[in-house]
């Protein structure tokens, strides 16, 4: 059985070694697959839009995430199974329901209280490694869902507002969605959204980010693109991004997660 | 058999994954956990502390732990057996003994001495691969700790000093042990020392860092607190540490490993 | 049956758990060894060369290697079988090479041309997980190489440059081929460079460093220096390697890879 594993913890720390003890030493034989540690410290939309993006990706099984700013809060501890079978483990605040849509919806989600399936102390600041993995390892040891604690209703779970692009006639009002270990850019945008406008790869267009104005060409890769040039791109999520060939985009513009980019589309 | 692993190594550099290979090379079927690979470069007590906190939540197995600024002098390289059965393995730097303390204490210590148990050329400064991998893996195939090399009194073991913090009538002299990724930062106190001072949670105190001072509140968990708010709360290893809800307590502070921190006790 | 992977992904964003998982789902038995992901962004030669320390380190297997800074354009995607049996799998652009030539050279290359064994989707700017990845996994299933697509003739295949040192009479010109963790800086030379210019242990000579120059002395380890010392040391690859006991040489000197180092000799 694998469990895949999604955090802000970051790799400095113990944090992510002492989850992966937690559950070795619940399900000796469970394999687990880092997806990332990497999500920035609490943010929660980027984590939710990772785990989205990858799932498809990884082996069917448990599924843990946590990016969990509630922390000892409130917010609910949740489990539940996706409609094509999948079982998703973290803290109800959004971050698994983007990927939960994507598989089939949630068919059936409980909040986890039954201490059975918990560390024997539990603390106020670290579920991760004392309520979400030990329910990721027993959920991969074959414990039913209903058994981790009472049902809640799919409809009372919280949703994240994911920014929607706003596709104008002249101009694409989009939104910084993360930044990658290249610099690349990641937008709130698809293809569709640029084709919609005529932004077919070849075309230049202008982007205006804070005060400043560059021309980029929409590009199906970077070979595409001499060094040195800004290119629009649909990466391998399918999002589209801004590339610099050769160099950091996000070092270039000086940008960062949330902040508005504008796409001007040169009238032919 | 599982294999833990803690080390000041990084994962910028293949140290870490070199490591890997030499003891899956040795022995296909153990698996390797890393705890963390970010203890700050020869910070030999932060490691030791890290290795302490974390074991007791490990599959019990063979440890491996390296943080060793001695590399290549006369500092002894060891394996040993505590109390509980665990087998430790690292340099004699005191790394391994508070985890050792307490886990039983050290029954019975070896010194790295037989060439049979290491890689045939083993090089000045990296232990790490041809010295510790080997006999942590060698331990984990169940060769005899004995047979690693002569016995070592443990009396005669290297200890670290861990500071003590001074509680005192009307303020607690601490010490920074360590900056996480979230920006907390750890104290070298207990629970126990801010309730014998009476520092119950809701109570205010004041902060002396460097030249500075601050309100901070005793609290249970982040939930209490509203965003801006500097907070003393219990982490989830049982030590005090100062946190902002929502933001960097090390970034605000300036503060890093082994700088003093004054806790002012308000009169009532 | 072990893969080992390599790249310039870096562990912030989901790129290497993407990789993971893709390997996983195809080859569930199969187990991963990460070797480093921290070569820098697109620097070709330093993952050749760390990849060719490392290997013969790692269980015999399948060997990926991904730093690719060509992809989407014309470089072929490759796999090959080494005379010593090992398959390495990457881009060719050189970053297989040394390896492979240390391995008893190339017995046989392919191009990974056949869409049986890449994922249904090729995307345009991530072949590590869309065929890289995929190819590894079929390989350590049983695949034969010659499955994978056409023979490429080992002559046609990509070489890197690798810079050869200047060993003259008074100096020595030396040039930075990586920065670790550490901060040590390691140079294109070899011990025999420095015993052929009679630099032997416990020599001292002067470092030119941009406009700096800098007292050093040969050592066979940190433990031969006092706290401060600038030291050059074979390191445990067999490359010399400036250090500074207990310091960081890299923030000292403010080098990085590709930069000049000259070492001047002393004469007697």
């Amino acid at each position: 059985m694998v469990i895949t594993f999604l955090s802000d913890f970051g790799l400095q720390d113990d944090f992510v070694g002492t989850c992966h003890g937690v559950m070795k030493r619940l399900a000796p034989e469970v394999e687990i697959i880092d997806i990332t540690h990497g999500i920035p410290p609490q943010h929660v939309l980027q984590g939710a839009l990772v785990l989205c993006n990858t799932l498809p990706y990884m082996p069917e099984g448990v599924h843990l995430a946590v990016v969990d700013p509630g922390v000892g809060g409130h917010r609910r501890p949740l489990a539940l199974r996706t409609g094509d079978g999948r079982l998703l483990v973290g803290p109800d605040n959004g971050l698994l329901m983007p990927a939960a849509d994507a598989l089939g919806g949630v068919e059936e989600a409980h909040e986890l209280a039954n201490p059975d399936y918990a560390l024997d102390t539990v603390s106020r600041t670290f579920h991760g490694r004392d309520l979400f993995s030990p329910a990721a390892a027993h959920l991969a040891l074959g414990v039913a869902l209903k058994e981790l604690g009472p049902p809640v209703d799919s409809q009372a779970l919280v949703h994240l507002d994911v920014p929607e692009p706003e596709v104008g006639q002249n101009r694409i009002r989009a939104v910084v969605l993360y930044v990658d270990h290249f610099g690349n850019v990641e937008l709130n945008l698809r293809r569709e959204h640029l084709e919609h406008a005529a932004v077919l790869p070849g075309v230049t267009v202008e982007l205006e980010i804070a005060l400043d104005r560059y021309y980029a060409v929409a590009a199906r890769t970077f070979a595409d693109a001499r060094p040195g040039d800004i290119i629009l791109y649909e990466d391998a999520y399918g999002n589209v991004a801004i590339a610099i060939s050769g160099g950091s985009a996000a070092a270039m513009f000086g940008v960062g997660a949330g902040q508005e980019v504008r796409i001007h589309l040169r009238t032919p």
